[in-house]
């Protein structure tokens, strides 16, 4: 059903009251889909909607919500409802809600859980939410190297409906530590007899609890692994990362990165909240830009103004000169933030980066340069040393977007090197010292030429 | 092993002519890592370590690299060296590496294969490689319906070979399509006499090949399925994607959304890319900012100049009005960019969207319009008519921070709605009307108020 068709009639039918309607609409809708139309909802719609839903849908429909969106929905749901919900839960999914919850809430959610899950959930909460031990789940497969494959048949039967879903059998030695998987395919090719020892493989990766989860995403995209094993310090296996979840953390870090490369601190939904958080993730950038910006004006009061005054149309071309610079030195920055970021580029190769980019901004720079000084004429044809006002256009320009690669390229490689996230602090950085430098060269090339 | 001293182990054991020594060190790494110094290697050294690799690892170092140092290898290699090493793929992986070919060598590379991998590869290369049919492999597990466990079981041991990695069994009905799907671990818990209509599970979602890898990465997210069926009108079953082809492409689209924001057509390696293709994927965007730009000197030139002559310092005042108000237009059109691209913002929300971004803009906008005002009074002392130009500073920056929001939010809702991609168009016209409203605004206000 079309998301719009499926908002109309829920929210129709809940309006005449027709609970029952509503249940059998919406228990034909994968979850994903209903949490797909809660942002057109109003909050008691919401609430509608979650009552109307069997325990098992009504908690993977809350999972899928925006974080914000279930905050304000939680809020309305006391303890016990939401311990209910939690139960349905994978213990990471669990452990992440009640992180969300505040802390009188969470406590009494807590003392509501049955102390098995209590135990598994505690120990998950110990670990940052960013980290493998945030992101992995306790709910594996695991046997003993001297099993059988009967024997580990049997045990797999005993958990199944605990473990949802897996796709191997985690084998650790006597010691409890990890020392190989076996894929479900070689169990079911293998004969009742054989001992699991002698058909696992090798364990391609493991991490451990603390390892943050960016570098957790980075080993399962290099390995191709459906699941990465968590280990601690001993070997012992605590627990496993699915694909799924790193799929998330994937969107995530993407997200993150365009966030803090357009100046956003982090990601804030623009209807769920208050303005004046809003307003403290973006303006830290704002004001830094404003800084630089002050800077040249104090450099032109100071030191341009009487260039200004002799060729008032000097002003008219700045922006151009600036803009330009800016949007080469951003273009490199980029390139070499994301490729940093993929791998694809090393830090080693900085000089090699350096050079090619030096010759694609002087292309880039030439060629605009060309077009504003032909334009530029064209537009200040009355006025007088229009011709000197195209050369210093053209100069401007080419020497700009020079400096400007410059500083777009070693920026974010001596960020790397300094152990900061380029894609966080690169750009604020470029963009100031870009117009510093358009601005301030433009003005004193025409103030030698002139 | 560090990848410093694999990269120095490498090339001196080759430089030495030990090939013995280099087998046996990289004999123990994984593809990936030895796919990671190759860019710190020369070709020569590339080739050498390729020849000294199994032909299974050599084609997973292949598939690994960058597909510009792919490209540089594979001119080096004979159609018959490259068919070997596609021998060892994929179906999905040997059809990307074939189109990656001239086509001459393609031609040959194909007429080495056998001829079920010809046929195999021939009907991938139908599908562009960016749609679900370019993504999907054919080497897939499926079962009729009427089929018991054990036969199913012996099935599996018959096709285990050709068939790497996989987690569930496909099921299909008489006409040959796709009607359910058994997880490995429901096989494994069955009676050898269960029949597999009685185990299956409904198959959440499948795609059909010309699908855009976008939407199969979108609808993977959102069923948390570790691998989808593609399936064709008929529904009949042609292939499937696995989640780690998805991380892949969603760190693929994730890459090109963050270039284009920057205004970067599309990733071209700094290092292994001629400069001229380069300067094709980044100049429309220079150029696009460089006519804005222009417009501004032209307006400037014009109108204003009768203004600028008057008090020459509010031309120092102008990077102030325009970097602010762009940078405000950028964090929203960002946000928004963002948002619809996760689906947590939807197109029916873009007047609350509107709401909320006009109120932070304008908080931004008062507060840096407010610190501007202050601080370009004190740098501007000495100037006549100075708390004027203060004035004028405060309310251009909070009109132009509001102007810009405007701008910054309704253009990717309509990129969107005339269902172009906004991350793509969003960019340049933002920042382009963003600098035209920001110096014009401020010219007008200056005018009026002297």
């Amino acid at each position: 059903m079309e998301n719009k068709e499926l908002i109309e009639l829920v929210s129709s039918n809940l309006k005449k009251g027709e609970t029952g309607a509503v249940k059998s609409i919406l228990g034909q809708e994968h979850p994903s889909a209903i949490a797909g139309i809660f942002p057109d909802l109003d909050l008691d719609e919401r609430i509608g909607v979650l009552n109307s839903l069997v325990p098992e849908t009504r908690s993977l429909v809350l999972l899928e919500l925006d974080s914000e969106l279930r905050h304000e929905i939680l809020e309305y749901l006391s303890p016990s409802e939401i311990a209910k919900i939690a139960e349905e839960m994978d213990s990471d999914d669990i452990a992440d809600l009640i992180s969300e919850l505040p802390e009188t809430v969470a406590q009494q959610v807590l003392s509501i859980l049955s102390p098995e899950e209590l135990k598994e959930v505690e120990t998950l909460l110990k670990y940052p939410e960013d980290t493998a031990g945030g992101l992995m789940q306790t709910e594996l497969v695991s046997v003993k190297d001297t099993y059988t494959v009967r024997e580990t048949i049997d045990w797999i039967r005993l958990i199944a409906d605990e473990v949802e879903d897996f796709y191997e059998i985690f084998v650790t030695d006597e010691h409890d530590r990890l020392c190989g998987h076996t894929p479900l395919k070689q169990l079911i090719l293998s004969s009742h007899t054989t001992v699991i020892k002698d058909i696992m493989e090798e364990v391609e990766a493991t991490v451990t609890p603390y390892i943050d989860q960016e570098e957790v995403a980075d080993i399962v995209k290099k390995y191709d692994i459906m699941s990465l094993p968590v280990v601690d310090d001993h070997g012992k296996l605590l627990g496993r990362i699915t694909a799924d979840d790193v799929i998330d953390v994937i969107t995530e870090e993407a997200s993150e990165d365009i966030l803090h490369l357009a100046g956003v601190a982090d990601y804030s939904h623009p209807i769920y909240t208050p303005t004046f958080v809003r307003v403290k993730s973006r303006i830290p950038w704002i004001l830094l830009g404003l800084v630089g910006e002050l800077i040249i004006a104090f450099i032109i009061v100071h030191h341009f103004k009487p260039t200004l005054e002799k060729l008032v149309i000097l002003a008219a071309f700045m922006p151009v000169i600036m803009a330009t610079g800016g949007n080469v030195g951003i273009q490199a920055t980029t390139i070499v933030v994301r490729g940093l970021g993929m791998g694809s580029i090393t830090p080693s190769q900085m000089l090699k980066v350096m050079t090619s980019e030096l010759k694609l901004g002087l292309s880039l720079g030439i060629t605009s340069g060309a077009v504003a000084a032909v334009v530029g004429y064209i537009i200040s044809m009355s006025e007088p040393q229009v011709l000197m006002l195209s050369v210093a256009i053209f100069i401007a320009i080419t020497t700009a977007t020079l400096a400007t690669t410059f500083t777009g390229v070693i920026t974010p490689f001596l960020l790397y090197k300094m152990r900061f996230d380029p894609a966080v602090a690169s750009s604020p950085f470029v963009t100031m010292s870009n117009d510093i430098f358009g601005s301030t060269i433009f003005l004193f090339i025409a103030m030698l030429l002139f």
